[in-house]
């Protein structure tokens, strides 16, 4: 057997086992690193069962491996160190520090000229009314660290529901953002390789309930000649200043602005993400083929878009396949159904507009969530 | 962990590596028997390393699956039925035998009222002069058993060489086939569900050097309205005469008829199909998908391609990634190369006819292989 590259994923969830299914047909072999027994990255990888904290383990898993990834953001920085003396972990630890906090994030994004909510950073000599004072009443007050899909997030009306939820949050560092009157949530999903040529997807245009994403549309209706100058500005700002390696997302609001619309930043997430799941079906390169390349040093060439793609998470619930419409394709990701979990996702695609408009009607009905 | 459904494949190659990819997002887990400890299909399968003849192993195979299919019909028969006793398999056993014996395929081709070229079973009570007159000279002498690749097979161009020929195979059954002068070599790759539906991709033309595939084109650029339609009536008679289900695959020739041109019915294959493997980028359901679907028993609905498809097979080296052309997808198979062995391939998927080409060209010198 020739030796053939070896990706190692920090994290085996549905995002480690999709960069999995794309790298083998690229000659490239996986190995994920995940606590979890039944982590669906196992399916398609060689999977290293073990704490974050586990030294021992983390050693074998550099030792099996190339180059080391990450399917989230949320790694305990000492194991990334950690393993960055032995492989080297792309995206960079630079990348990676300024993504799990969103005080830095927003700081980042403001540095090279981009606009973001307001916000201030919740430090414990900062009263509650100055805070409110300064960004606006409501707020959201965010965990700096740790939050996904909505959590450690809570709208704050006044000063007084501020001091309570800062008392309840403890030690938590905090921070506090404006509310952002946005007409659209959008994400950029960008690419950079080793070379550092920069690939990315138009807009993506997409739908959340309950903190958590229910729907994308690539390309996005809402998109504007402007609105993708300026993403192009901001994905290969940031990617440059980052020397970025890898699938970088930014979720973007549309707003109003003088004579049109502009993009607020939200966050980075410095991987592959849940509204660029469309682009397996939807895209010559899947998102996640762009991560597997850029991170084991390949070539990326542009997207080309294979017409409109719509994308219906399944959370909490799997339809059967026989109730799947015609022409969609869904993806079970081996996990266990509880609420609020996700646990696979539909995607249409199709050059026919009118096709795609009635096909989302189905998958509406079906998965009980409208697609705008 | 809720329970997933399980398919078993005899084999581990790329074919069980290709359908283990496609069963995944499906929700399908797979499990593959395969004596070689590096079998290609390991990587994202479950793999039972044994020998076809080991009984206990076969049970514990048997028993963690709940579908048993393959991905080679040369799989001894013992093997097969000492199977089919505990866990279906599909396609079902008859059309495994008629497919292992090019004695039994081609009988049965004619008996459903299709066109093979003249054969006779080389009995050893048929002298040599004798059955040369059955079929004319040159002929083809093939084991009736166990060829593939070419491999089995020899020109033969009198009574003197056949004598040598058949002294020198020794207890081996022999059939001796007459040459049939085609125009072109295509491939019918059909499936059929476990309901009855059937599908089949447009024809497939094909080119073979020194017995091995180089390169499909699909859709095939010699098909005629009358091909699509034969090939029609060959797929579907053939598929319900032996109840199958799976993706079958029938090889023929292109040749001159009056008013035109027909098929005629070189060999099948009850499994996914080399000729196929475009299928991957070039249509919305690939063979792969269509095969485990099949055999799981789920929907199968109608292919639409994305285009024109081209397919090279990576035979014996495999060229480095900066070498593919922009817009060529590779499929490596995690093989050690050496001469005459498949390793990978490429597909070029393109809307544009003029690029196509031009591609072609391109992988043409990448691979030294001429695509027609």
């Amino acid at each position: 057997m020739t030796a053939r590259p070896v990706l190692g994923i920090l994290g085996g969830g549905q995002l480690a086992q999709m960069m999995a299914l794309e790298a083998i047909p690229l000659g490239i072999q996986c190995h994920i690193y995940d606590p979890d027994p039944v982590a669906p990255g196992r399916l398609c990888a060689i999977h290293h069962c073990a704490a974050y904290d586990d030294t021992s383990a983390l050693l074998r898993f550099a030792a099996a491996v190339d180059v080391i990834t990450y399917e989230f953001e949320n790694i305990p920085m000492s194991c990334v160190t950690f393993l960055n003396t032995h492989k080297p972990i792309m995206p960079g630890i630079t990348a990676l520090q300024m993504c799990q906090d969103r005080l830095t994030e927003k700081t980042f994004a403001r540095s090279l000229g981009f606009v973001t909510a307001p916000f201030v950073d919740l430090v414990p000599t900062l009263s509650s009314s100055d805070a409110l004072r300064t960004v606006g009443a409501p707020a959201i007050l965010k965990t700096r660290r740790m939050g996904y899909d909505g959590k450690g997030q809570q709208t704050i009306q006044n000063a007084e529901e501020l001091d309570v939820a800062r008392a309840a949050y403890g030690s938590y560092e905090l921070i506090l953002e404006g509310m952002v009157h946005f007409r659209h949530e959008v994400s950029i999903i960008t690419a950079r390789a080793q070379d550092g040529t920069t690939v990315r997807y138009p807009l993506i245009q997409n739908t959340h309930r309950q903190g958590i994403l229910r729907t994308s549309l690539a390309p996005a209706p809402c998109r504007t000649t402007e609105l993708e100058a300026l993403a192009d500005q901001i994905a290969s700002t940031v990617l440059d200043a980052l020397g970025y390696v890898g699938v970088l997302t930014i979720e973007c609001f549309v707003v109003d602005a003088p004579g049109g619309s502009t993009l607020v930043i939200n966050e980075f997430a410095p991987r592959v993400h849940n509204s660029g799941h469309w682009s397996i079906e939807g895209a010559t390169t899947s998102q996640f083929a762009y991560h597997v390349r850029a991170v084991m040093g390949l070539r990326i060439d542009p997207p080309e878009l294979r017409g409109y793609s719509a994308l219906c998470n399944l959370i909490g619930d799997e339809p059967a396949h026989s109730d799947i419409p015609v022409g969609v394709s869904i993806h079970r990701y081996h996990k266990t159904p509880r609420p609020g979990r996700k646990v696979g996702h539909l995607t249409i695609t199709t050059t026919d507009h009118t096709a795609l408009q009635h096909t989302i009607e189905v998958c509406n009905q079906l998965i009980g969530v409208r697609i705008t």
